[in-house]
Formats: C-alpha cells, sequence, structure tokens
C-alpha cells in the first residue's frame, strides 16, 4: 500500500527531532520546511539537517522559511528548554549538504498543489503555513490534512493561557484557525497525557541503534532543562504527537470543536479558545461542529511503543 | 460564639436567592447591596426584598447599587435562565417596604469601613464592590474577606472563555482582583460540582417549610431553563457557593494562585486567567502564591445539606 | 443677575489654579472637588485650599476626591511641568484649614441634584465624575453642562495621540464622553492657540496685585518647564480655556461633533477621537451633530484679558 | 540619463490609473502588481491590463498578488467610490493579453532582487509588499525607496482616524513600518491639497489624447460618486502624489518622523499615529528622526500640470 505523502513544517527542537524520526518511518516524506521558533532560524534549519543524517535519511530536501513571526520578533523563550542551540544534548556531526535553493514557503505550497492527498505535520509556529495561505489562496482547501501541535484546550506553557507554538506567531495561528484547512490540533492538554520520565527515556535508549541512544541523550537534556523550569520530573513529548495521530489514529480519542487564536488580550494573546461548553453533555466524536477535530486523549504507552519502533528501523 | 458581620452584594437571581437564604442562616447579615446583573437593577432589587420577606427577615436592609457595569451597558442574557423577572418560577408577594435611602455603594463603603471585621459575598457583577473600592481607597484592605462567585479556572459559560459576572463587568472584576483585598473565588470549574438535578431539587422540597417549597419551585424554572440552553438536566447552583465557603470551608479544597481579569481579548473579553502551570508538581494548598484563594473541589453533598438545613430553620 | 452655579473638578497644577481665579470670578463658585492628576492626591488638594487662599476665598468648601485612575495607578508625568509638589515656582503658606468630610464623588452628587442648574467644570483626569456618573444614574443629564480640558482634535502630548488628562484615565473618559451630558470639550487643538510666552506672563504681573504676582511666578516656573521638554518657549494656559469657555463663549468658535475615547489602542490610548470628515465641507456651528460641543477657535488676547481683569479683582 | 526601475504594487482604482499613466512616463516601468483593495483581485488585475493597454504599454508585466488582507477579508468599501467595476465611467476594452504566470509577491521579490535600485510604489493595501518583506527577510533593505499612498497625518477617510488603504490591512502596513526600509508616505493630508473639481478634470480632457478623454471620464465618475459621500465638489488624486514624489520630489514639502500603525484600536484600528509634537518647534526639512519620510505639501498646480504633461504623451 502507498504510504501517505507529507511534508514536517518545524523547529527543531527535541520533540521535532522525534517527530521527523517518527515521520520518516510513517509517510513518505517530501521535504522537510524550518521555521524560527524554538531556537533562530538558521539553527533549526541546520539541526533539520543533522537529524535527517542522523537517521539515514538525506535524500528528504530541507527549505528553509520564514525566520520569524509575521507580527513583531522572535522571542527567545524557546531556547530555555532547548538550549543555546535548540537541540542540546548531543553533538550531532554538521551536515555536509544543504539546504535546497527554494523558499519553504515556496516549497510548501509547490509541494501541496503538485501533490494531491500530501498531508502537513506542523510543529512550529504557523508562520509559514499561513503565508502558504496567504500567497495561494487554494493552498488551504489542497493540504489533504494540516496537523498541528499547538495551543491548548486547558492552560498555557509560555504564559498562563498560551502554548509557546500560537503564542510565538499568533496571527499567523489566527489565519490557519479560520483558513477552511482540515485541521487536526494536537494541544498541551492532550501532549501533557505523553510526557515522558527517565524511565520512558531509558526504554527509548533501551532499543539500542544509534538513533536511539542519541535521541535519548537529547530527550534527557529536554527533561532535566523542563524541570528546572516546571518543577515536574517528566516533559511532554509534544511534536510526535501531531504525527502520531495521522500515522496510528487509533491511539488517540478526538473531540470537534471550534478553536478561535486571541490575538488582542492583555493577558491571553496567543491563547487558543476552545469552546468545550458542550463537552460536558455531548459524546465524544460527534461532529463535525466547528474548525478543527481535536485530539483529547492518547494512549500514551502506544505512541511510546509507536517511537521505539522507528528508533529500532534508523541506523 | 458571636456570629461573623456580612453583606450579600447580589443580583438575585435564583442560586443568589439560595444564597441569601444560607447566609441569612449562618452570618450577622447587615444587608444586601444590589447590583444590575441577572436582571435590571429595579427587578434584582424587587426581589431582594421579596426573598427577604420570603424568610421571615424584612429587618434586614436593602440598598440598591449600580444599574449597569462600568463601561457600557447591561447585557440581557442573564434573563435566558432567570426570567424575565429575573426571579420566575415562584410568584413571590411584593413586599411592602422599601430598599432604604442610601447608594448601595456608600452602604457598603459606610458599614465595612464602622464594622471591623465585616465580610463581603458578592455574587453578582462587581461593580458595586469595585465602586466602593475606587471611593475609598481604604475600603479593599478593610474589607475581611470579600468572597466571590465568579470566573473560572477552566471554561466559561455565557461565552467559550468567560463567566457571566466577571464578563458583565470586567473592568470592575480587574478593579477587585488587583485591589489587595483578601479574595476567595468560587469560579465555574467549582460550582458545576455542585450542580442540582431533579433530584437534589425534590430534596430541598422534602424539607416541608414553605420557603423551601419556593425554592425548589424557582430552582426547578431555573434548571428546566438551564437545560433548554445547555443540554445538561443539572444546573450548578453557583452563589451558594460564595456563601458556604466562609460558612463552611471544611466543604471545601482550596489553590492560592494569581488570576487575572481579560478586559481587552477579542474572544476572552471577561475571562479569569488562572495561572495553573505549576498546579501539577504542587500541593493543593500550599500558598499563599498571587492574588486569590480559589476554592477548587467541593463537598456537594455536604453543601446540599447545608442548603436543606437552612430552609427548615426559615419559616 | 444671579451667577451661575458651578463646581470646578481639578487637580492644581498651574494652569488649574488659574482656572480657579477665573471661576471664582465668574461664578457662584459652590465647591471645589480634587482629583489625583498632575500630582498625587494629598499635593492637589493641598494646592487647592492654598490657591483659595490666596485668592481670599477660603469659604469656599474643598473635596478630596479620587486618588487614581478606575483602572491602573496614577501616572507620575504630570510632575514632570508642574513640579514635584504640583505647583512649584511659588512659596504658597499653607493652609489652615481642611477639607471637608465628604468624599469629593459625593459632594459632587449632592451638590449637583440639590442645585438645579449647575455647572461643572473638569481640568483634570475624569475619574469624579467618572465615578459619579456611574453611582447616581441622574447625575449625567442633572449637570447643566460639563465642560471639560481634555483630549484633542488634533495630536497629543503624553503621548503622539493621547492628551494627559483622558489618557490619565481612559476609562472615565469614556463613561463621560459616553454618558449623554452636556458636553463642551476644549481639547489641546484649542489650547495651543493659548499659549503664554514670557510676555504675556509679564502682563500678568503687570496687573499688581498680591495674587497677579504670585500667578506670575508660577506660570514661569510652567512655562520655562515645558520649553525644556518640548522646546517650544511658550506653554498653552489649557484650564483656564474650560472655565472661560463658559464665562466668556464670545471668545471661542465652536464645531459639533462625535468624539470616542480609545481605551484599547497599542499606541492610541486615551487618544479623543473626533470625527473631522465633515468639517471641510460644513460651516462652523452646524449642529448639534454627536455627543460633544468642541471649542476649536479662541480669541486669546480676549482670554488674557479675562485673567488680567480676574487677577486684578484679587488680593 | 537612465531613467530609475519601478514597480507599481496597486488596486485600481480611478487613481490608481492616473498613477500608473504618470509612473509609464517617468520611470524605466518593470512591473505591475495588484492587491485587493478598492475592488476584489481579479477586478483591480483586469483594469490594470485595461489602463495599460489604454496607454499603449501592453509590454510590462502584470502579476496578480494577493486577493485580501493578511488577517480577515477585503472589505467592500472601496467599491462606494470606484464602482462595481473598481473603475467604472468609461468603457475600457478587455484585454487581450493575461497576467504572467508568477505570483505577484514572487514578482517583487525576483524583480527587486535582482534589479538593485528599483523603487517600489504602492498605492494599494500592502499585503503585496509586507507578505515579500516576511517571505524574504533582504527584500525590505533592497528596496531603493518604497513610496507609500496611505495613512494620514491628521484625519481619515474610511473612519474618523483611518485611511482605507492602511486600514484595509493594519497588520501588513504594520510590518511595512517597522521593516526599516526606505519609507516615503503621502498620506491624507497630503493628498487632500491635491483635490481634482470640475475644472481641474476639464483641463485633464483639454489635453485632447484619447488617453486624456477617458482618464477625464474616469475622474468625473470618482469625483460624483465621492461628492455624494463626503459633500465636497472635490476629491483628493491621492495616488498619483506617491509618484510625483519620487518622480518630481521639488513639488513637494517633507517631514521625518515616526509612524506607527495601530492594529488594536476600538476606534483607531488601521491608523497611522503620527508623533508631530516637534513639529511646531521644528523647520521642515529637519532629519531624518523617525522611520518615514512623510511628505507634507505639494504644489497641486504643479502636481496637475505633471499629469497633463504624462497624457499628452500617451496614445
Amino acid at each position: 500500500m502507498a504510504r501517505m505523502k507529507a511534508i514536517i513544517d518545524c523547529d527543531p527542537g527535541h520533540d521535532d527531532a522525534v517527530a521527523i524520526v517518527l515521520a520518516a518511518k510513517h509517510f513518505d516524506l517530501l521535504g522537510v520546511t524550518t521555521v524560527g521558533g524554538n531556537a533562530p532560524l538558521w539553527r533549526v534549519t541546520d539541526n533539520a539537517l543533522r537529524v535527517l543524517d542522523l537517521i539515514g535519511r538525506p535524500d528528504i530536501p530541507v527549505a528553509r522559511g520564514a525566520a520569524g513571526p509575521l507580527m513583531g520578533s522572535l522571542p527567545g523563550v524557546g531556547q530555555r528548554v532547548h538550549g543555546a542551540t535548540g537541540l542540546d544534548g548531543a553533538d550531532l556531526p554538521r551536515s555536509q549538504r544543504a539546504v535546497i535553493p527554494r523558499n519553504g514557503v515556496e516549497f510548501l505550497i509547490d509541494t501541496v498543489m503538485s501533490n494531491p492527498g500530501t498531508v502537513v505535520i506542523a510543529t512550529g509556529p504557523l508562520t509559514n503555513v499561513a503565508l502558504a495561505m496567504r500567497q495561494e489562496p487554494r493552498f488551504a482547501r489542497s493540504v489533504a490534512r494540516l496537523s498541528i501541535m499547538g495551543g491548548s484546550a486547558t492552560w498555557g506553557n509560555v504564559s498562563a493561557a498560551a502554548e509557546f507554538n500560537v503564542w510565538a506567531d499568533p496571527e499567523a495561528a489566527h489565519i490557519v484557525f479560520t483558513s477552511g484547512a482540515k485541521l487536526t490540533m494536537c494541544g498541551l492538554d492532550l501532549t501533557r497525557q505523553a510526557a515522558v520520565g527517565r524511565e520512558t527515556i531509558a526504554g527509548f535508549r533501551g532499543v539500542g541503534t544509534r538513533t536511539a541512544g542519541v535521541i535519548a541523550d537529547l530527550l534527557e537534556f529536554y527533561r532535566a532543562a523542563s524541570e528546572g523550569l516546571t518543577g515536574s520530573p517528566t516533559v511532554p513529548l509534544h511534536d510526535p504527537c501531531a504525527v502520531a495521530v495521522l500515522a496510528a489514529p487509533e491511539l488517540f480519542e478526538f473531540r470537534f470543536g471550534q478553536v478561535e487564536v486571541e490575538t488582542r488580550g492583555e493577558w491571553t494573546r496567543g491563547m487558543t479558545v476552545v469552546d468545550r461548553r458542550r463537552w460536558e453533555s455531548e459524546e465524544p466524536g460527534v461532529g463535525p461542529v466547528g474548525n478543527c477535530r481535536l485530539a483529547t486523549r492518547v494512549d500514551a504507552e502506544g505512541l511510546f511503543a509507536l517511537v521505539r519502533e522507528a528508533l529500532a528501523s534508523c541506523p
């Protein structure tokens, strides 16, 4: 059976690295586009190249996209958990190859428009995707599905109300959530169910491949940095959820709902406002109502097994 | 033992009526002040007088406060669940007495300033309390405790993000939450735990007093109107929580936290932004951190027993 | 002929001092209420008492109003031009009398409600007036006219877009401009036409009374402080315009227009948005259209003559 | 002498048509890009092709850009003055040629990056220019000068505070005004000085070429439609100012200043906030201070002569 075509738009980032591992395993990965987020654009682009080398996939093209959000400039907070390089914790060798000579936004547009059925997995700020939607009005309805790691149906991380990826470019997120594209959202309320601690990371390492060892080193850095900030010994494996939700939907439970992005609030800028008022009196899975399919439950052990399986298939 | 002195600032309202019943039972109730909210000011003021007559307490003074919010005008949505009179469902006779010839804001100021130790229980929009704080700068620190039914640490009712009382006057709520007063907040996340259905209401009626019968009639109207809007057969007994939290704190679990009121958001105006990021990794009751004590759990059966006991002591 | 009854609500302030001199001359001045603005409340209240002593009117009651704006707290920028005391530049003796034991907001309400035909002249932030309007819904339509020094139909002073008094409490200004009260606005576009330089101040001094000498000393301090900030050798005599516009309307030209107060803008908070689009194609004086009568032209020499005449009648 | 290379980014529109006439005369016009604004994108693109045919320049490429603003959708108000087609008032034949198969944003980027010294003249909403800046970070500093018809240093047209082009896409304008590009702004305060009435239009017609007759027909429609809305018998020739300011700067007077775009205000969204506070005490031409060169005075007769001269050189 032909695998689904996919592009991953990301800002690696530790959990983005795991997301790339999963995506390369489960999809016909047409390319990786990068966006400023967890670290500056040149860092995350460099990291994407290194991760693809690590997993033996230097054939997958990498295109550099937007350096910062539509409005304002990139905040530095992503580096508090990801370190100065955006991928601290392992010493991946510099890649011998370069990005392709196409802008990431143009790559997204051209690849999606000429490959019907392609899904896009967005694990960073939504700047590239929003620019593609604004430049090519047919982009939104041409994406077979847009799976987003971002937002929250409960509370935030970078602020009391906002999740980092949406907060880093609320205007882009607003464009995406009002675009009419088929959206699946993996918010913090979901990804917190997939938090990894020392034991889970040890399980990844135990897979035994070189990739597994490097990923375990990276995740242990990430886990410890996060613990310093939050006090919690586990850290959510955010971005892999947005890959797994398409690759193994049977691990997830869903709700359909209306999601609005707050761009103006004093305390809520970058919040995804999810209307949960009917969730109490309705069964999950009822729908579609609203602009988004939200993953609300994940079988975390199933997800970790999926990661281990992907690590096992890498060099 | 001397009972605690209290003022209840309210907009009856069905659940406000039950709150008055509870407050009259457990406190030395120095007065009732009214504020436009669930219904227009003249309606809720009239309702306050009728409820006090019903429970045989025409001695408690009622002072009329602000008709509408600091900014803009009173929205009519409260009447969707409370009916045109603000207290539909029972035919309480018109009171023979009038409000006192003092403005509710002045009454709040004078009563609190001249009765050290007085608590204020606010079960409507916070307009009167905010005006008192702005007119008399010592008011905020002179209130022994301000117990608020309002806001939410999760999602809203009148909008996806906002609870009615805070949404109806966000600027007033902002003033109150930044005032430095000792605050206890009973938000929707709490009051939804104290939802009453047909059975609980029948239990209230079974107390057998005339007041119990009238309150049961009122609550059945309220429950049915709410069901028409939300689809849920039970309705939260919001306002009594703000009385019980002071009268029977042993029924509640608390968190200390920082609460900000969003006044500017496009989708979040009137939201109480509660910083829950550390709640996962900390025990309840740790504190004080932040500007507010939030009631987060209630023993609903204990609360209902408290209501029945109060109803039994009424005519 | 009976003089018009008036209250001046102010934050002296150098130009407020001149406004008090004018108001005491032309009106039956029922009282002075104070509001935090150009300097902290205790300073401006103290200054009001001293100025009334200076002009031989210790019979006029002074009532202390709100210390700061409805939302947030009083910014200190007023003291950049008015000095630490709010009235630097002359050494007025401390008054032997005290404020009356009534809150300024209550004094405004009671005096206006019991003295039909009373005008209110507001030369500071509009906090007291807004509180009076919210506490007593009949206040707005009971004021015979509310003359405001505040806002601008062109550009601002404290920011590119905003004038100090409106910027210091935009929510209060919003309440006032949407209240339905009969408003006359003297904005910066007007008061800049009444700028005083060394020569005009010398003319005030030349009147020869003790009051004239003190006022000239005060204005020279104010002029020099302003020059340090703006580079201009003249300074607008803002507040006296709001008195003169009622006392000598023949010195002014008017427009009727719609004025909205921006409370939300990132760059425009506290701006008075004046709709001037039809002003080009319409004659001045046409109206009434909109919520406000705006003074748009002043005969500055006529105004200065009015000030000299008032100074001549003082001790 | 080699003529300056230019691109005109526009939404014709009557005054845009005159701007194209002027630009084709005075610049080496590398292309015309279109943006949704005065009328929907397909209309303004069609109009651009027709106008270039009219003036005998079918060699100039036209590239279609963004259909609507970054956030939200295109409002229809432009058609109140420009008619349903966006260019009512003359019956220009449909063009036999098509747009080039490049997106307008990509055309802007590629043309500017590969033609050093190119100026961009923007006479519509700034969507295309902002997208180019966000997609290609070097675009802003590669444009030799960006001349904008948009904003106002005084009051607005589409609202009391905002001018149409900036109001139609405030987020794009914000990106442009904070981009660091060399900006020249021709706002409403300038273009109102270049208002044309019946007599001026008759003067254009008197030039005698076919183009002159068509342009006169167009302008008479535009003038009459504007009079119906504003009551004024003259209408500003907005867009040609942004061409002339580069082609004949000797006709203009300038200020350097700081311009901010308000994106959040309730009454001021889309306003250009121009800091004029020092303009009173400083000479024109002093600078550069701020992010923008503002044209503040225009010799209207000189501008009209320039238009007549351009019309004379057309078929």
